[in-house]
């Protein structure tokens, strides 16, 4: 099972405390979500479990945390300022703004149709449409207008302008003097600070080739139009590897790095035959990258979307950001720069000569597996008495709440106390959060914790506290399987035991 | 022990990868610092302790995540528009801009005495002193003329102008069109996300009063002159916590959370004795503050700064954000609110009447959290032969590694694969992160582990892999405690056990 529309997943978030809008006593700040009390552990487990497969499992990889807030240098390196843009196109008539691929994309087929023609592509491949437009963008203006394009605001054919590339980096004023060389980016993307420390990580951890750099964190991607609930944002947040090798070995690593990443998400619930694998065409990747496979997620309501990138940069990165360039024998096209005051090199594994490596970049998003997680786990079952239930089938490593313990009577002091000190007892495990839960209706309880994924409700009662008519079950507590909905009673010393080896 | 020098610190966290200069091989960017691979560890791993003793371990708190970048609106009605500033002054020589309190300080004393006598204030109360020039900025530039006040750039007695607030928030346009209205600002404290999400947070969940929200996250200050290494920086993460209670119970609850966050500090090895308590003097408290705990610690070379301050803010917060503010009885001065559309309230625990109730802002870095907690690590020991160590001596729940396998030859298959597979095994007890380490020089790793903080290194040799002369040290490896230096031979069957207990 899995969700069937992004609707149901969105009311679930906020009914139940995952997502909010950003903003939202305020109109909402369209881009930008915050995460509530589950959400923000679901968001957590997600980091956990890529840091512990990327980081903790493996033998060649460290980990970063860069600032956010990046030299505006490096972004110029990068490529970022010259071409880190969408096309985007103005409508005179309603002031509207609108991201080029988005407007055509959402017209009638049949408009769709007359703007491919015009520009001579084909209607199947739009973003060649859309790449045809932004070389000719004359031709582009004339195609909007005499196709009828629609502005989605007003419903009504747009006074279309040319298109004309937008720059979606944040940018800022650093420092209290505000001239031209005081301006910096909010970083676009994680990985730049792992190339900038590609040096620092070298020399203070002594690495050799083959090895890899982790980074989880924030991006601010300033989106024309951002949509579709948390999978098109402006802030969001990355898990990216930059995994650097021999040239030579860069294509044998790519498939490993493929087939790693489609393991992880087979362990997080997202199973292989969800994920598309796009091998890019050549003429669609971008002039540094020589492979890339993106892992595109069949998203509810979406369809198949990307999830994951998974690209070969070859030396463009490091060879972009490195000093003394013409020195290094550097395979990709790289512009020059006299601003880098860093040799980006390692010995090449073999000859011991200093190379700039090749870099296999698997980079994932945290809120778009937040939300495949999410789309998976959904459940709708029918039950027995004919109603229905929600239940979110998490794993158990992913569920924000591992087990709630529950009180029957919430006005009987031995009952709480007793529930208390086994909420603590539990919580001491180390699993993740164990939630004491006195809303006073087991029956309600149980079906939020459905709702919201908790494998286990633990329920204390009169029997707990040996008031019970069974004076056997003294110290023993419910325990309600989320999956299977059966109840057990096991005994409070072996309840850790019980959960433990459930759980992990 | 504890490090007796800021210097001794910077140096090891450039030496070992624990902190480096952001944006560094562009320069750096002042104010903006990367962690590297341990420091991501070790600020996790506070971030960690930090959310387990105030979530996980209580029953009366909720977590959330927000976005960075928040409408303007909320931070127009949080009062951070109007009055998160700093004093500004320029000089007109050498087109230098100082924060007005750093450049004070920075003087010789008869400078300091000149212009706090000029401002009728005492030398020995430079906030006093910084506040009457603030209130008089015509005769602050005289005072800071007549005291000859010199620029640390120069050296040279400066032409001053007269002191100005220079707003904190960094700025930035959000959409593609740049107009009055389409600009928001990356938040000054992470706090705001918390107001703003109040009542999201009740309704998903509940909750009555007393309870609170937690909150990890960046927040972003455009510091006029960052330094002291991570202590001011521009780009901080913080560790928020804003308890909410009923007007009456809000002075007890200060006084626990001050206890609680006392305890917390000694947990991470922060002891009390460093620890001072600065009960702010109503005159220097903020309009909205009934009272406010600063727990100054002692850090070297800077002596005694904030590194947490737990606030009495009464109803001010959730009283400026909320809608009909007329209704609610509210105790503070707020400013009029007619953006926000949202009730703040939620019902007394006794009348269950809807009230804004008060909050206890508990509010500590995660940056200087990490700087004291290593302050206090540092350690220099002279060993029997008269050589010395240097010993980071972390609570094992921080080190950044909790192990060191280390295979005693690195060319002998045998050795290595077994190192693996302990590396591995103790790898799956989820304690943190193990390192496989493959130097080759038993040696020096154990000198840098020490460094580091690794609680324990463990070493496979020949006689673990049965080829050794005493045959029955088969299967059993070498434990080295970082402490106490001694080594134990501990079998590979225990070594489990061993180290989980010594570890958490």
């Amino acid at each position: 099972m899995a969700a069937t529309s992004m609707e149901e997943l969105v009311s679930l978030c906020k009914r139940r405390g995952f997502i909010f809008q950003g903003s939202e006593i305020y109109g909402g700040l369209q881009g930008f979500w915050d995460y509530g009390p589950l959400g923000v552990e679901l968001k957590n487990n997600i980091k956990a479990a890529w840091w512990r497969t990327n980081v903790y499992e493996r033998d060649d990889m460290e980990g970063l945390d860069a600032s956010i807030i990046m030299h505006r240098l490096v972004l110029r390196h990068s490529g970022h300022e010259a071409t880190f843009s969408d096309p985007m196109v103005d409508n005179r008539k309603t002031k509207k703004r609108y991201r080029l691929d988005h407007l055509v994309k959402d017209q009638k087929a049949d408009v769709i149709a007359k703007v491919a023609e015009a520009m001579g592509e084909s209607q199947e491949n739009l973003p060649a449409v859309v790449s045809a437009m932004m070389k000719d963008t004359a031709r582009a203006e004339t195609a909007l207008k005499e196709a009828g394009v629609r502005d989605p605001f007003s419903g009504e054919v747009g006074d279309w302008t040319e298109p004309r590339p937008f720059n979606m980096m944040f940018k800022t004023t650093i420092g209290p003097v505000a001239d031209e060389d005081s301006y910096g980016y909010l970083r676009p993307e994680t990985a730049q600070g792992i190339f900038t420390n590609f040096k620092n990580v070298v020399d203070s951890t002594s690495r050799r080739l083959p090895f890899g750099i982790a980074q989880i964190g924030k991006a601010f991607r300033n989106e024309i139009t951002p949509r579709n609930f948390i999978f098109r944002v402006r802030e969001l947040e990355q898990m990216e590897i930059e995994f650097f090798c021999a040239p030579g070995t860069d294509e044998e690593w790519h498939e490993q790095w493929l087939r790693a990443r489609l393991a992880w998400w087979e362990a997080q619930g997202v199973p292989r035959e969800k994920i598309q694998i796009l091998d890019v065409p050549k003429e669609d990747l971008a002039h540094y990258s020589k492979r890339t496979y993106d892992l595109m997620y069949d998203y509810p309501t979406l369809g198949f979307e990307e999830i994951e990138g998974i690209a070969n940069r070859t030396d463009f990165d490091l060879g972009s950001h490195t000093k003394a360039q013409g020195d290094l024998g550097i395979q990709a096209r790289v512009e020059p720069n006299d601003d880098s005051v860093a040799k980006l090199v390692i010995p090449h594994p073999e000859t011991n000569k200093p190379i700039v490596p090749f870099v296999i970049e698997p980079s994932a998003g945290v809120d778009r597996a937040m939300l495949a997680v999410l789309s998976e786990a959904y459940t709708k079952e029918v039950l027995e008495n004919g109603s229905e239930r929600i239940v979110l089938k998490l794993r158990p490593h992913l569920a924000p709440l591992k087990a709630a313990v529950i009180p029957l009577a919430r006005n009987r002091p031995e009952i709480v106390e007793k529930a208390k000190s086994v909420k603590a007892q539990l919580q001491a495990l180390g699993l993740g959060r164990i939630l004491f839960e006195d809303s006073g209706n087991v029956g309600k309880a149980y079906r939020r914790h459905d709702e919201v994924g908790t494998p286990f409700c633990v329920t204390i009662d009169f029997d707990t506290i040996g008031q019970g008519e069974d004076t056997s079950l003294h110290d023993t507590v419910t325990v309600r399987d989320r999956d299977t909905m059966r109840q057990e009673r096991v005994s409070i010393a072996e309840l850790s035991t019980y959960l433990r080896s459930r759980l992990s």
